[in-house]
Order: C-alpha cells, then structure tokens, then sequence
C-alpha cells in the first residue's frame, strides 16, 4: 500500500509522541504490554493477533519489542528500517524489562519507569521481584492512559483507513437492507451481513454484530439467535468492520413495515438527539456536555431516561478508545478525536432502537464517516 | 436444549465446586472478574460477549453477579431459578463488593476475599480503596487460577459441546481440502474455512484462523494474507469452532503436490510424535513428560529443536485453559482434561507444519475428539 494508507513515518512519529509526553512526566523509560498500544507504537501491520504476547520497551534512545518464537520472524521483517530491535529470548517481561533497565545504569533515583495501570496483577508482582533487588525503592511508576491519551488524537492515516472501513459497512448496510425479510432469524441476518463484510474487504470484524429485534432491542447488547424478525417490529444493527487493522462502528434500525405511535416517535426523537450532538461537536466542546445534550432531546421527545448507556465512544484500533461521550468525561474534546454518536430508546419487554454514526472531530466541527442515511428504512 | 448439552445443576454444582476450594483455602467469600470464570459459575448461556464488564460475588450462602444496565435484562432471564442474584447499580465493582462484604459483617481478622491476580493493576488499586477505609488490614487475598483450577476438569456437557464443536470443525477441514487448489490466495481459503463453520451450526469461530503457506508457515501465528499457494507448497490449517460457549482446536497440514525427501520425512515425524503423545496420555502423566516425548520423537527423525513452542494446552470456554503440557508444567494431568497435542515443525525461510488433534483424558488414558485422518492429505 503506497497511498494514503500508508505512513512509513508512524513508528518515529508515534515514538516521539510517546518520548515527548515521558519527558513531561519525569520517566526515563517506558514499559508496554498493551497489544492495540503496541500496534499503535511500531505501526506494524500485520503481525499482531488476539494474544498478550508481547512488550515493548522504549526510553529516548531505545524502542525494544520483546516477544516470542511464534511471532518473532514477523516481528523481525515489520521492524525492518523502523529502529525498533526484536528479541525473543524466554523469559519474562519482566525480567526483560529489568535486564535492559540496569543495562543503562538507570540507578539515580529518580530514575522512572513507567507502566501502565491495565497490565494484570500477577504480572505487576512479577516486575516488583524483577526490580526489587536492590536496596534502593522501586523505580516502576503506574500511569494511567499515557499511550491511549496519545491514540486518542488520530494520524491522517489513521483516518483514512477508518473511512475505508466505513465504506465497506456502509455497503454492507445497504446489502442486508434488501436482502432481510420477516421470518428469517437474527442469526440469519447477522452472518450474511458479517460474510458481506469479510467478502468485501475487510480483514475483519470490528466486533461481534448486533442483530435484535422485538423484545430483544431492549438488551444494548443482545446476542443474536433464534428468534424471528415479525411484521411490525424493528431490527437494531450495530455492526463494524475492521480495515488494516482499524475499525468502524454504526448502528441503524430498520422497521419491518411503517411505525407508528411510540415506535415511531421513538425514531424521531433518537433522530434529533444523533444531529443535534453532530451539529455540536467541535473541539472545547466536553464529553459530558455531548451526552447530556443527547439525553436533554430525548427527554424533550418524551423519552427521558431511557438510554441508559453512554452516548459515545472513541474508536480506532479499539473499537472502544478514548475519549468518551458521558457523564464521566468533563474533558474538552480536541480536534482529530474519533468518536461515535450513537443514542438509544430502551423499553424493556417491548423493543429498542439505537442510531449510530461515527467521525473525527476537526478543527471547526465534526465530520461523519457514516454515509448511511438518517431516513427511516422501512422493509 | 434438553439433551447431554444442556445441564440445569451446572450453576450449582460450579458453585459449590468453587466454595468447596474456598473452604480450603480458607477464603470466606471469592470475587470472580474473568469473563470466562463468570461464564463457567453461573453457566448463563449466550449472555457475556467479549467486554469484561461484570463481577461475581461468592460466598457460602451468596451469589451476586454485579452488571451493567447493557447487560442487565439477559442476566435476569437467564439467573432464573439458579439461586443467583443479578445487580446492576452503577458503581465500580470493588465499591460494590466492599458493601456486600461489610453487610455480612465479615470485621474478623482471619475473613479473607479471594480475588484473581489477573485482575488489572487499576482495579486492585480500587479494590484497595474501597475495602480500606477502616483501620484494619486488608482482607484481600491475591489467588492464582482458582477458577482455572476447577475449570481445567470438564463436566460430561462441557465434553458433549466440545465434541459438537470438533464435528463441525472436521467437517469443515473435509470441505476445504476439496475447496483448496494452487492459485487461491491463504485469506480466500480462511474465508471459505470460517464461511463453511458459522453456517453448519458454530456459534463463532474460536480463534482467528491460520492459513499459512510456503515459508509463511514458518510463523506458527501468522496471519492469512495475499500469499498465493503454490503447487509443492505446504499449507497449514489452524482453525476451531465455537460451539454453545465452548471451543475446538484442530491443525492439519495439507499438501500441494506429494512432498519429497525433507517435507515428507517432517510429516512422518509429526505424526509419529502426536500419535505416541495420544497412545501416553493418562492421568497422572505430567504436561513436561507429554511435552518431552513430543520433543525426542521429533529430534529421534531428525527434527530436533525445531518446535519452539509448548506440545499442547487446555481447552473450554477459552481456546487456551490448563493444564498446558509443555516444559512449565510438572504437574500430572487428571481424567476430564481436555488437551490439544499440536507438535510442530518450523523451518524459517522454507516450511513449516503442524498437527494438531484434541481430546480428553480419561481414567484410562485419552480419547481423541478430532475425527479427521493423520494421513497426508495430498491436493
């Protein structure tokens, strides 16, 4: 890939990125373990799965992927001409990590290192024996989101690959609107949409899909199955690709023959909370002011307190990411943030209806990804 | 499901299983946060996804399942008549455990809360916090796979969905060696291989597929790609259903044309390895020995240390469980493990093969789930 896709810069640039923001706080090397944190660091493609396997230490000289025999050789080719050293001798992070610490004489005492607060329990007592040692305390500082701080802000290529994953979902959008019909079942629905995907170019799933109708709806996360779509009722799809590693995310809600009454105005309503939060995200604007802003539509509509979730949500390698659209986020968002729009109507026994775009904050607004429309689609 | 898949004690007995331990640990009550321990205590079926987002509470008289408003629905309509209690009030799980434990006044100094070590460094900073706050020493006890521990001994409907999994996944190794052919790309054949597996009856796939050719497969993890297989290539075929929450593991290496000389003779091996590891396995047989007569098998034909990784691992709700058999684990296996027995050969630049069946352990020594044969299969 030698287009917009493709940024040969990612791995110095993200590693400054990161050295810049160590610098701030005062630590003189950094330890990741987070696998998406790693993908993010070295921007090699490619080469990581599902599995924790692998950490990578980084101080103002040194980038040094530790990992294992099964992922060393694709390790060794993506790192070519990146600067970042490969090694795969068992033993644990920890003692890895330890060995290249005191390789530096890292021994002053202010001297820190800095790990993130995700890594498991065991694995933080496996580097308290490692750098415990010596008499002198322990130079490991936890830190909370240093790396996905950093993620949170998009590359133009990053941004690129997250529009090419949208545009296979919007297809796909449009491919199992035509192809779903009353009496099939959820999971009928959900495979061919996922095999649309998958067939279309993606390297694959965001996520699992969401395909609930009826009762069913009211569950934010049912797991599709058995039951069959019926006249009358509606369909959630909350559905995303995966595009060079990057995801997308939507949700529409389709109606099997036309609403009325409170279906109807449910979608009204969930319409005019999802433009109103598009219409106003722009940078300053907090994660908080977002969501309540969604939420005082829908309380306008006659649907107050019924979402019952968080508005939104960043997403990038992860389909969850930095930063939120909540109550819990009183921070200004900043321009290059990517985040999903997506209110939701739950009537537990009854149904549920979600309507989902996602896009990247700019400097003077929001831009949607999404290209599916708004309109209700009636089947 | 009213059939060997379906067990209504499995809640109660999983219940009691993990009290029992805790009584001899001297644990007076256990907070469960590995999605897949949770699965496995509660047996909620088609209820948890992938995101980590609940807590179990246990004690001797109490089971509290601690979820979110997305989750909330499903959980209550499948604790029905399991004696579980279902609690979503939005708070963190530690806050939430500390109440539930301050309510049975549980103030002696010997009452312990077992937690898992694999729990994130954040979350035991929280834990902390919350059952802190009076002058006494904390009564959290870090524990290492208690839950893993009882799961790693499978229950007869836990085998019967495993062996429903392992069907499907035969069947789909019989379809894709016909499918295959010189020309198609490794990630065309992934596709048709899952495409095949979540439309005859897989709820998912249990992991990422392999499809690795020609050198690529000297990467036991690579990921499927535009590489197209060639006549005199060997490809290997890494893939598992999911079936009712639980997995199946199965490898073959199939053939683009007779192999000769070096290709053939590493075939030969494999199988010779895996079927004398298959013809040991009993209880009472440790992981490091089934690991080490794989290894002199291999390097008995020539094949020495070109493995690199461990023979075999657990199999369940997770694609990798205990008891692993590999050099880490001097313990001996007992009857109801089910083990994968995958010796390997890697050649980096040239090949690389593996061959990969699953199975149990019984009290008399261990009975294969994988139907497909151990002969070449040649295309």
């Amino acid at each position: 890939m030698a287009d917009e896709l493709t940024d040969l810069e990612a791995p110095a640039r993200h590693l400054g990125r990161l050295r810049g923001r160590m610098a701030e706080k005062g630590l003189t090397a950094f330890l990741a373990r987070d696998t998406s944190n790693i993908q993010w660091l070295t921007a090699f493609d490619r080469v990581f799965d599902e599995e924790a396997a692998h950490a990578l230490f980084v101080d103002q000289g040194r980038a040094v992927l530790h990992t294992d025999s099964r992922y060393s050789e694709a390790c060794r080719r993506a790192a070519e001409g990146t600067g970042i050293a490969v090694n795969d001798v068992r033993e644990g992070h920890g003692a890895f990590a330890a060995k290249l610490w005191s390789h530096r004489f890292m021994a002053e005492a202010a001297d820190k290192l800095g790990i993130e607060d995700s890594i498991e329990l065991c694995e933080y007592r496996a580097l308290e024996k490692a750098f415990g040692e010596g008499e002198a305390p322990l130079p490991l500082r936890e830190t909370d989101g240093v790396v996905a701080g950093l993620r949170a802000v998009k590359d133009p290529y990053e941004i690129a690959r997250m529009r090419r994953a949208q545009t296979i979902t919007d297809a796909a959008f449009a491919h199992i609107a035509e192809f779903m019909a009353p009496g099939m079942t959820e999971r009928q629905v959900q495979l061919e949409l996922e095999n649309f995907m998958v067939t279309r170019g993606a390297d694959g799933l965001a996520f699992p899909s969401i395909v609930a109708t009826g009762a069913n709806g009211a569950s934010p996360h049912a797991i599709p199955g058995e039951t069959v779509l019926e006249a009358g009722q509606c369909v959630v799809l909350d559905f995303g690709a995966r595009f060079a590693g990057y995801c997308s995310d939507m949700t529409r809600t389709v109606f099997l023959g036309m609403p009325e009454g409170e279906m109807a105005a449910a979608w009204e309503a969930l319409r005019a909370a999802n433009e109103a939060v598009e219409a106003m995200l722009a940078p300053g604007v907090t994660g908080a002011e977002a969501h309540q802003l969604a939420e005082d539509v829908l309380e306008g509509h006659g649907f107050g307190g019924k979402m019952g979730h968080g508005l939104g949500h960043g997403v990038g390698l992860d389909i969850h990411e930095q930063p939120v659209l909540s109550p819990r986020n009183p921070q200004p968002l900043a321009a290059g943030n990517v985040v999903t729009v997506e209110p939701g109507i739950y009537l537990p026994g009854r149904f549920g209806m979600r309507l989902e775009d996602f896009g990247v904050v700019t400097e003077t607004g929001f831009d949607v990804f999404t290209a599916s429309t708004h309109e209700m689609v009636v089947i």
